[in-house]
């Protein structure tokens, strides 16, 4: 768990040891997995497993499923060897030397290396989950999976351009990043003992995510480095234009005739338009956006009649994905 | 249906009208799922599709399937869908201009879009077979799925080596390609009149794949090039050690001691080692084995109690994937 996020510390207490019991299941299996698959995915996988993470979307599977946890922990482990991926395939594209202060697969093995590990992890997550046994489980994990990928394309066809909407920039939210938080939740009430409200959980699940993403999003405008781990204005580089970008446009001409793709091709660049959108005051505004759809997650999630305990952790879940660095 | 595959006609004409329909409804099938998940995938996935190629997996589900071949539709187009899925990130790792003489979606979208296509290819094709709710089906989908990017690892983590032998290429060819021709008859199977017989006609399949790929690296030392659409020795310059080379080492000191990775940079190169491996006599060695894989298949094959029409039509297919441009 990673150590900056202190409202997953409270929704861990919140669970109690059976949830870290699940949790260390999970950080098992995943090893598990990544060693019985022949040495190649073994040593490139390791660096990624070891990278860890906050296991966010295993922690949404478990809050989801209580009662019922033990069913769910193939469907963590599935998502997030779907998550993990998708990352190594990230890395690939971005061609990323670390992740989490770690060598990525690609910097370890290539470019070959790294795909194929993805695909296989892909694979192995896809595989995990049908030994569940639940096809419901299956369809939505495939959904997501198409979700994630048509994300990233839309990611990159938009790459640069400087007819992003706030509409468009919410719907790529949602494909790239919020479908796994809804299939997480959703795959958690399936193998819950509440399997009603898999459609209610994903909804609750999709606006974390979203709000997970536009947060992600500010702090790579706002740093700062020493906390989210990564140098600022990544997401300028690669030409990926997200809400702050979009808003600041808005409001700064100069922004708004800047053409990323020529004027900002080093970090230092990159820092110093990062310094003129966070003049422009869009980082609060997007900030805000953010909260707002955490506000509406957990609206709707008081609708719903959870155990206390249950509604209280996912609630804190919420809170967390925005309170990252705050 | 490629013309220079004459046995693949004879299997349609012993198939009848109704595989005819079979194979046209795939085809309709796969563009339809091209064109319905936006602009991007239709765009990159239209290229790959229109390639076409023998689409002779969706042929084994069928004719596995028999009698029930309409329950078998999604299988067959899933398992194509899969096998385009390799192909796009294989292209992506080979940066290869072409397939079939058509832009590769690496060419025509850079790596990036390639990446996020073949992972949503990927992602559809679970989608697809999940809606035929088998769990059977998903399952065997997921191992071929795994093989295939073991497969992949395993000859990137050999590229080059002096030290494969001949059992770590026929495993190698058993991942990377004979384990999709298993899940293809498996599925046919389990979707057909004849479910019991799944694990035997996946074996029947997996014999086949492997004299595919034999007869797939034989054809890239011997060419001809107008015939197999490709320059002799792309393996060679990829440091893909394939069973030709393998035996031809064996045979000649002078190849056992070439650095292929600094002597084989160029086509011109590559197609002078081509010319020493024919020179040593083992294409036909290496054909021979392929052949060795076919007669395996069918006599296995003649012991199951199959409809004549249907052991028929599965003989010609085996045949006809080592008697390409013979």
């Amino acid at each position: 768990m990673n150590s900056a996020h202190a409202p997953l510390g409270q929704v861990l207490a919140t669970g109690g040891p059976e949830l870290s019991r699940l949790l260390h299941r999970t950080e098992s299996r995943l090893t598990e997995v990544a060693e019985s698959h022949g040495r190649e995915l073994a040593r490139h996988s390791a660096g990624t497993l070891a990278a860890g993470g906050k296991r966010l979307r295993p922690l949404l599977v478990f809050l989801c499923a209580d009662g019922q946890a033990e069913a769910a922990l193939r469907a963590a482990v599935a998502v997030e060897l779907l998550h993990m991926a998708t990352l190594v395939h990230d890395d690939v594209l971005d061609r990323a030397p670390l992740r989490r202060g770690r060598p990525t697969v690609f910097a370890d093995g290539g470019r070959a290396a790294a795909t194929a590990t993805g695909d296989l992890l892909f694979s192995r997550a896809f595989a995990e989950l049908t030994a569940a046994r639940s096809e419901d489980a299956v369809w939505a994990l495939s959904l997501a999976s198409s979700a994630l990928a048509k994300g990233e394309l839309m990611q990159r066809a938009d790459a640069w351009s400087d007819a992003v909407t706030p509409e468009r920039y919410l719907e790529r939210c949602r494909l790239k990043t919020a479908s796994l938080f809804e299939a997480a939740c959703r795959l958690g009430a399936l193998f819950g003992d509440r399997p009603e409200l898999a459609r209610a959980l994903g909804d609750f699940g999709l606006r974390v995510g979203v709000a997970f993403q536009i947060l992600d999003d500010v702090l790579d405008v706002s740093g700062p480095p020493e906390r989210t781990g990564k140098p600022r204005g990544t997401d300028l580089l690669d030409g990926t234009v997200t809400l702050p970008l979009i808003l600041a446009r808005e409001r700064d001409p100069e922004l708004r005739q800047l053409d990323l793709r020529s004027a900002v091709t080093e970090p230092a660049q990159a820092g110093a338009v990062c310094d003129r959108i966070a003049l422009t005051g869009v980082l609060g505004e997007a900030r805000s956006e953010a909260l707002r759809h955490v506000a509406e997650a957990k609206a709707a999630l008081s609708e719903l009649d959870l155990r206390r305990k249950r509604g209280e952790a996912l609630d804190l879940l919420a809170d967390g994905v925005v309170d990252r660095y705050a």
